[in-house]
């Protein structure tokens, strides 16, 4: 089919068809767009968040005894983590753009959508679990968890709370678009079968 | 095709193909009593494990002052998730189990291997979501962390903390088998769209 490549074009009756999938072609690239915006803001938000604050911790004589603490996003392994599948989603995100761009002739057998397709599906499953630990810990640090004795430590550190709440809505936001485009990626492959079967004699 | 049901059998050619596709025709089941096994063993270990531990805090003259502590997934928001996500995939994949074997004339358009597909992704999501949040909890309660000021559990609920562990190992297990499910049935959308096309004169 002219709008994907790898089908023979020459078939009676397919060019009307063609002409309606591609007047849709931009959906998908425009959905991978923000969704690259989305976790690549995602990652850079987590990974610059740092917070530095100055603690009084004692006073000898008049002299006060200070204690300065810097929460960063290193100090948590579920942060790490979050940084690290949202820079591979956004890559993913990117190269899968630039593969529709001018990767249209290297379709091997007509395994692209495949392939694209199952990495798509791995994309979601690395950011759900991210964005999930990550803001499964971001609550731990508002509320506290009592029955454990973990203090809450966003009362101190206000600002960095924040600005990780905000790396995990982007998060968040790009992988409702990825679980989007994910969708549309079947339905055009489950299209393309009905299309094809029904221009069977 | 013969073997998904909503196809025009009548085509030249076709019957030796749908032979061929229906050979593998156990694979998803398969796996998906499996996966199904897996997140339901994870669920029930997770919402069952509980361990309660007696701690002497104090001693007045010869008697000491006890203090019970009960350790239970309900305690931890990424536990009660963790449980409600793999209840949620198993319950989907019993479900996609008895519409292969029931439902197979109740596809309105062709359109259940899209449902299904797409539902398969959903719960990919949720579960890579539950698991990957209660491990990096898990690991919190293992190795706690020092930055926080949140101290270690497990080594007080040593037993409470190996049951988890097994949960998540369970519920790692069915996520990977849900993954392959998802790319087998991708890859079949993807043949029977090779297969049509081919059969075009």
């Amino acid at each position: 089919m002219a709008s994907e490549g790898g089908e023979k074009p020459e078939v009676f009756g397919v060019e009307r068809v063609a002409v309606t999938t591609r007047s849709y072609d931009w959906i998908i690239p425009t959905l991978r767009l923000l969704a690259f915006f989305a976790t690549l803001a995602a990652a850079l938000v987590m990974a610059l968040n740092k917070q530095k604050k100055t603690f009084v911790v004692a006073t000898i004589g008049t002299t006060p005894i200070q204690v300065t603490l810097t929460a960063k996003f290193r100090h948590t392994p579920a942060f790490v983590f979050f940084v690290i599948v949202n820079g591979i989603a956004s890559l993913h995100n990117l190269l899968m753009l630039i593969v529709n761009l001018v990767g249209r002739k290297f379709d091997y057998k007509g395994l692209r959508p495949l392939v694209i397709a199952a990495l798509d599906m791995m994309n979601v499953a690395l950011v759900s679990g991210g964005v999930n630990a990550a803001a499964f810990m971001g609550q731990l640090g508002r509320d506290g968890n009592s029955h454990a004795r973990w203090n809450k430590i966003c009362d101190k550190f206000e600002s960095y709370c924040d600005r990780g709440s905000g790396a995990m809505l982007a998060s968040f936001i790009g992988l409702g678009l990825m679980i989007i485009v994910n969708i549309i990626s079947i339905v055009k492959l489950r299209n393309h079968k009905l299309v094809n079967s029904s221009i069977v004699p």
